[in-house]
């Protein structure tokens, strides 16, 4: 640790470190380490706009018996590993702000098994959510977590990510049934089984989700699989009020119907869509629905959940179970992200995402509308409100620092308005960096202590993914 | 460690150390710490056959303060703190193999919070699940985790308990949301949070979870509740074989039926219920369905299940929605414990509980049906076959060596079995005391050896329920 208080020459020995660390691995992983500028710089940064940092090399290793080997002498030399996936990171996960290793799984992306019985799929951590899917067709079954980004299945589970189907399929913590792992001291951790349920031992699964690559490399899983529905239906509805949509939404979630997904886009959202898309949405607070299962099912849905709607306001509940227009429906909130962006074209989203309990959506996004009101950004809201989690993105222009100062003082008060009412500060964005200083926050001393006290226990060098969750904060 | 190995000089010592946090406590809790030979004989046992062990002293903490005065007390002295709720375990978790402090949970039993429309109830540990269902009646919620007996939450998140409804509606694991517990090391940690999804952290409450109370006492539970069905229908259908009843469980599931409770019974246990109940079911491998939905939906849900049964040779499929018929249809299922102990009054039942992969489960009970019947024993299998669990009951004579030698081995090879294919030593009723012996061979060196680290890490006296999962196998 001493040699890290100076910051200037903790870089330089970390490079000979670093450096060391190489000579062992070169016989091991051959051009499989990568040390050219622009690999390491690819490596450097992920979708945020968090500052880059390089790794000092790149390793791209295809067995876990290699993984073991980047992760042994990194740990003879004290150099930090840092798991990448696709680097789709919105926190700076991936980047690697003390140098090291950054250990790329793109080449470990094999399928090892399908069991459609079982309702699993075995495989390594950087297969994708589509490959996977794709590789499913033909089963009748599904990976239902859903971010958006073709993330990898890695890096999914360490992020401990989700999306818009977890309101009925869950989030990765749900979904990840089994894992392989190496620790950072090197040991070998299978944790799980493939049996649907299990009360034997502590739950290192877990532990590994979410866990955010400070614990270890995660170098298999084991995912649950569900039925592609026989139909889905989709609706979308205009409320008059923010409150109005929410209150649909527990009541919705209250009756029971098991909706597949429930997306919230505020009026600047749908004002977006409909200048992007050419569409011809009603200026309003809107709820979009999917409904997944039998076809009488989906449609004894809907018909229900349209009820409900127009008990809090709803109007023009606008149904189909035809792909053509269901699509046609859903296109404004696919086209959401494009949309914004072409508000101001060339400008950057600050994006924020919290998640908090359901009784409390309806005012946290209403305080989050009046902040965004009472700046100077354009901004909208959407969000996956059947869990209480919602987005917001500031509009901001790149390198203004009075932009940037004032976008992370609404960030900050997003999150403390979210914690004060129960919530937490990430819905499935993760920790990463800036989001550190709310760890003591939300947790507690006696929670990030005991955070602490396991990182040591599993990474006693501290080399795995450091100055990121597990010890800071 | 040394003052253990002399057996008896530990006692003596580990009899003084108690006194000394007896003295501690004893103003502290005032009447609420019991040194009664019967009231600490009560706490000696629970539901096994295992032997009882007598724990120096009972504490009947009201709090969460007491409870970390009494981690701290015991930890100063090196005296065991077992945590105890109603004591229905199967496996020996709370029987104080070392002596020391049993932690009774009765007097913290106040339901804190019920947050309907956050789905969410937040209890003490001492609340018993039938008593948070009878306070939730009101709202149209309900807490879903059935395992038979009227257990604390904190017992059931304690040995991560499940039952009837997890193929529905998860297990413990998915049902805590977030806890509070003190840590060994007298730590107060917090975790998770009322939000329905996070992404921040380590999962602590996962960890807690299963834990058997090996780590801390569980103090508080936010445990998610779900809406009660509007309507409640039942099936029941014999079929010519053990494998086409699972392959219709299978087939049911593939379909994306999303079934209540699937209970199977074998041929054993359809006869000691026809004889115990004077019913007069066909004595076949038999089927036993829930569909909760509204009206229309479970009516589709029991049409679809009747038409999969008939491909697998299912027949005489009894559907009901009425409530009295209902309770008529599964009033053999409910009988079946006190059914098989009448076929032989005063023998005992040797309990196992496995779980395997669903594509494992048909070749599993044919094997250990066979096991059971090359055995001298009368045996029954029951199964929540939706999950890949199910359990033996081997009818032994109480005080039979030679039946419990045998019993001990068919045990054994059941284990076995289901690890061969994937499986877990215990689907539900945890690891206790003698499937200690299971756990490397399970989860391997480097997943026990973490398993080992982490316990050092929250619990560095090894005082929370010393000699079961953590510090030994």
């Amino acid at each position: 640790m001493d040699t890290i208080s100076d910051g200037r020459s903790a870089e330089v020995s970390g490079a000979e470190n670093a450096a060391r660390a190489i000579e062992i691995l070169k016989p091991v992983l051959g051009e499989r380490l990568a040390t050219g500028q622009s690999i390491r710089e690819q490596h450097s940064h992920d979708m945020s706009r968090l500052t880059p940092h390089l790794p000092d090399a790149v390793a791209f290793p295809q067995t876990e018996a290699e993984v073991l080997a980047i992760v042994n002498a990194c740990a003879e030399h004290g150099v930090p590993v840092v798991p990448y996936g696709i680097g789709s990171s919105m926190e700076g996960h991936s980047i690697p702000v003390r140098g090291g290793i950054s250990l790329d799984t793109r080449e470990m992306n094999t399928i090892l098994e399908i069991r459609p019985e079982d309702f699993i799929a075995v495989v390594q951590p950087g297969v994708t959510r589509k490959q996977l899917n794709n590789e499913l067709r033909a089963t009748g079954l599904m990976f239902s977590v859903d971010p958006g980004a073709d993330a990898t299945i890695g890096g999914m589970a360490s992020t401990r990510g989700s999306g818009t189907t977890a309101v009925r399929y869950g989030t990765m913590r749900d979904n990840v049934m089994a894992l392989r792992a190496v620790a950072g001291d090197g040991s070998v951790i299978k944790s799980g089984s493939q049996a649907r349920k299990s009360s034997t031992g502590y739950d290192l699964t877990h532990l590994f989700v979410g866990a955010e690559g400070t614990l270890g490399v995660i170098t298999e899983l084991t995912v649950r699989l569900h039925p592609i529905p026989e139909a889905v239906s989709s609706a979308i509805c205009a409320f008059e009020t923010v409150r109005g949509a929410v209150e649909a939404v527990i009541a919705t979630i209250q009756y029971g119907i098991p909706v597949a997904r429930v997306e919230f886009m505020d009026e600047v959202a749908i004002n977006a869509v409909n200048n992007y898309s050419k569409l011809g949405l009603k200026v309003a607070p809107t709820l979009f629905f999917e409904f997944h299962g039998t076809p009488a099912w989906v449609a004894e849905q809907a018909k229900v959940v349209e009820e409900i709607t127009k008990e809090y306001g709803g109007s023009d509940f606008n149904w189909s179970a035809d792909t053509d227009e269901r699509n046609r429906l859903w296109q404004a909130r696919h086209d959401s992200f494009f949309a914004t962006k072409a508000i101001k074209p060339g400008w950057e989203l600050y994006l924020g995402d919290i998640c908090v309990p359901i009784s409390k959506l309806a005012e946290s996004i209403v305080a989050a509308r009046e902040d965004i009101d009472n700046s100077p950004f354009t901004g909208q809201i959407i969000g996956h409100v059947g869990d209480g989690n919602y987005h917001t993105a500031y509009i901001i222009e790149p390198g203004n620092e009075e932009h940037l100062k004032i976008a992370e003082a609404m960030a900050e008060r997003l999150v403390e308005r979210a914690l004060a009412c129960g919530g937490t500060a990430a819905g499935e964005h993760g920790i990463g960096i800036e989001k550190l200083k709310f760890m003591r926050v939300e947790h507690g001393d006696g929670a990030v202590d005991a955070m602490k006290a396991i990182k040591r226990a599993l990474d006693p060098k501290g080399i795995m993914n450091p100055g990121k969750m597990g010890d800071a904060g």
